[in-house]
């Protein structure tokens, strides 16, 4: 299996990050959650002088076995006419507006999307299959497939670190996925199932109760062991787990990590029961409507930057948050010192 | 006394564009507040492409006399040696490295500061006094004085209008400014004084005692008319009713009015009693932790955009909403329908 090695920021530079943070021209503390991101990123970076460097999105794309079930409204083709969207030439879906806004390359991984994806549109081919099994019947992918996810998540965030990258982000494409989202939250927050479940990308409430009752049935008939290595194997989507291995990767290099919305959330949430230190890497993004996020963020202990009603995916609200780690960066970089500037110091 | 002249905007586009909207690729609803943003966005400009030129940041400044009751942690001088702060020419303060990341020009205008500013740093000319009277005993300003203010935050607001921007956010410096703003708040809102009066730039709970002591007894001493000019012009500060009378300006040009913190949310809400049809043209930018802002927002029914914690004022919330901004009007220009992009709709 592929193993990762992930260590805690070294927390001696932190009165020194702080000093600096306190001595800006500004009541204390006043410029908020910027002060907490600086502080995160000079300790990632073990730096009083962070910067950002190339930022990227990955998008993973994925089908899953058990929207045969009727889990969600939209029909499974969606995956890769969307896949097909974000790669053509002009940019046009949701997730390309925000990368060239916000100056993100965009890569998108074909990590498991049952059709024949076109070869001339830059797609990084890491297909593992066409689509998972549906999990109501067993487990929805081997072990050797999940580990080939793993090491290809990490394998696209080596190329993106090689390219100069320091902060990166990830999403999603996969009709189906809030899914098994759903189930990995209740099994590594112990919430229960129903509050984990939500609409996806639009059913109706009598589709929300077929979806449960779906998801609660799976979970009755898992046989596994429990482990979080098998309950990722076991409901996971190949995308998902490629963001996992990214996730997991990303924090081995000491990059910074933006989160976005339930599905990545999901991701990070599974990462950390493999490697709890992979949440000092994270920045989450944004707080998104489907029902349970906010509950799967307390669990983690995260506080989202954004809450703007997004749902969805492919990194929009990651990406949406990034220029707010981008302003915590310029503040303390840029800021002058109460010293500096001949200005009262009055604290 | 300067008139303004605030049309509603036409209601005529509103299913034109809430058509085109729904039609991007994308699940109904999934871009959340984009959508909101886009939707007002467009409405304002009375276009299916709204778009936006040249924003500007404009920080008023100006002293206050109720300083003299001990009701900021802060002195006076903080304010003229920001002023200096943020014209420097390197541009080290708070609002300039926010000003340089998303593209705005800054303008500091002199409202009304109990110094004499040097003439060399670009900052406009404007004051209408050293800072205002002690409200405790009387008018903070006359009615001559209340109108050079509102006729001179129209005239920089004219200026930017001609400068081709079609999109402007306002700040403020002033120590001493929240006790203003609390009062304000508590008149036109009605909400007991005791929940509009917080901590300002640093006080602690004596202090915020003390504050609202202040603040309290003022009210008591009032004998104005209790029209809302006359509330404006007894406890404003000169920064405060030039903010009110650009943002007047502002809407009645048909700009979009991006709003800061307590302070500003203060000066709108002023605005709003002389002509409610400012809001409109309002966007949010930002709840900070000042103690009332949060219930202010809610008495104007307005949803803030961000939640980071920050309270320096100076623009600085609102331009940090910038680019969410941004990102609503990318969405609906360069986002595919369904129908151009062949992708199945499923809802």
């Amino acid at each position: 299996m592929t193993e990762f090695h992930i260590e805690h920021p070294d927390q001696a530079l932190r009165p020194a990050l702080q000093a600096k943070i306190d001595d800006l021209t500004k009541p204390k503390g006043s410029l908020g959650r910027l002060e907490e991101l600086a502080l995160q990123a000079g300790l990632i970076q073990q730096t009083l002088t962070p910067e950002l460097r190339h930022p990227q999105n990955i998008v993973f794309a994925g089908d899953h076995g058990i929207v045969d079930e009727g889990v969600s409204i939209a029909p499974k083709e969606v995956t890769w006419q969307q896949v097909c969207h974000f790669t053509h030439p002009q940019g046009t879906g949701g997730v390309n507006f925000l990368c060239r806004q916000h100056g993100f390359t965009l890569k998108v991984v074909d990590a498991g999307v049952d059709y024949d994806l076109p070869r001339d549109r830059g797609i990084i081919d890491l297909k593992v299959g066409r689509g998972t099994r549906n999990f109501l019947h067993g487990p929805a992918m081997t072990l050797e497939e999940m580990d080939k996810c793993l090491a290809g998540g990490a394998s696209v965030v080596r190329q993106c670190f090689d390219e100069g990258s320091n902060v990166i982000s990830f999403g999603e494409m996969g009709i189906g996925n809030t899914s098994p989202s759903s189930i990995w939250m209740a099994y590594f927050t112990g919430i229960p199932l129903a509050e984990c479940v939500g609409a996806g990308s639009g059913l109706d409430n009598e589709g929300v109760r077929h979806k449960y009752d779906v998801l609660r049935r799976s979970m009755e008939a898992y046989t596994g062991d429990g482990s979080a290595l098998d309950i990722i194997r076991w409901f996971g989507g190949f995308e998902m787990v490629m963001a996992v291995g990214a996730m997991l990767q990303a924090a081995g290099l000491k990059m910074i990590i933006l989160v976005d919305g339930f599905i990545m959330t999901a991701c990070m949430l599974a990462a950390s029961k493999l490697h709890p230190q992979v949440l000092d890497y994270a920045v989450f993004g944004h707080c998104g409507d489907e029902s349970g996020h906010r509950k799967m963020l307390d669990a983690l202990g995260a506080k989202p930057l954004l809450n703007l009603g997004l749902r969805l995916g492919e990194g929009t609200g990651a990406i949406c948050a990034y220029p707010i780690l981008e302003s915590a960066v310029r503040m303390i970089n840029q800021m002058d010192t109460f010293s500096g500037a001949d200005i009262t110091k009055y604290f």
